[in-house]
């Protein structure tokens, strides 16, 4: 069963930060967003399934890695609601040591349905507790890390996501394609999820714990 | 024989207009920016080996076909030499009717090394002749349009790019992450292209012609 509503638009958020990594973000956006509307063609609904936007700190461009220029949608002062959180990587050591990134966090992630990382992305969720004695997974450069960081989490090697419930954490940049579709199957099936991924021309890899 | 001197970074381009896929965009910035850094690093190189940038008609935000926002780099008055332009799809309509965008391709190309097309970008570089007596692919969905609008093209399926020298057409959506690890490996040599693949951990489809 799905958590939600099904007649209720879902609403997914992307965080972004300055030098956060293009396809961490841009693969679930895409994942996403196409599920919205092959969930509404494939079931009939009258509207799409998913509302997917992106949330910064401040209103200004973000600066991607490779300097990409992202206006987010919306700031921490103004966002709608968020049943599902996706938190990129990147170049994340300026996001756990910022202290408004952390208490807006913290808050929102109590009222999320799922909250989601790609690659070191799980290094954010990681410092609001998210990933304590929990089965995890991050970038193959970060897996190490990781366990530093988080003793009490399982972290597990050559998966691409390791799906706990109200959280899931995805390997390396692409591996967020393949969490992302698996959240997909999720939430309205796998019919769906493979619409999504032949809609992508997508080698969905699932090799998933 | 890379076509480019090594020393020289490579100038990629990627064109954005209103209703671009995201991934379209996305997955070939992402592989063409790691690609920098990787060959750099790999081969000792003192500056990075290429430089990613975007290109739309005016210099507003983009909103994509998800209604993601892009803020483009140049506009089509003010960008630097382009060795190799990356055309993605989304909703082309628009732009096989914008004469001040075929203008500009038309103009644009005669000085390219390399015109690649993701998905139905292929009908954009159709609009200029491009693709006249070429082996060319697309968007599985676009198949049948595209041999349509060009009838001396040869529209090759079940591939995941086709390169014909100068003009690289790719699949749909994902494919564009496929067709840039080949230029990658073609500009740079296989190990450069499987380090990028490694650091982005994607599994490559190689399924071209």
């Amino acid at each position: 069963m799905s958590p939600f509503q099904e007649t209720k638009p879902i609403n997914v958020a992307i965080l972004l930060y300055d030098q956060v990594e293009e396809l961490d973000f841009c693969g679930p956006f895409e994942v996403f967003k196409s599920a919205a509307y092959e969930a509404m063609r494939i079931r009939e609904w009258e509207q799409p399934a998913m509302r997917v936007f992106t949330i910064a700190q401040q209103p200004g461009l973000i600066m991607t890695s490779g300097e990409l220029l992202i206006q987010p949608h919306f700031t921490f002062e103004n966002h709608p609601p968020i049943d599902l959180l996706v938190v990129p990587g990147g170049n994340d050591d300026p996001q756990v040591q910022n202290p408004v990134l952390l208490e807006w966090l913290s808050k929102v992630v109590r009222h999320t349905e799922i909250n989601a990382s790609v690659c070191t992305g799980a290094n954010i969720l990681a410092k609001v507790g998210l990933l304590d004695n929990r089965k995890v997974t991050t970038h193959w450069s970060n897996l190490d890390h990781l366990a530093e960081i988080v003793p009490t989490a399982e972290v597990q090697r050559n998966v691409r996501w390791v799906d706990e419930g109200t959280l899931i954490t995805g390997a390396g940049i692409s591996a967020g394609i393949d969490m992302s579709l698996h959240v997909v199957e999720r939430l309205f099936g796998r019919a769906i999820a493979e619409a999504v991924a032949r809609y992508m021309e997508y080698n969905w890899s699932e090799n998933a714990t």
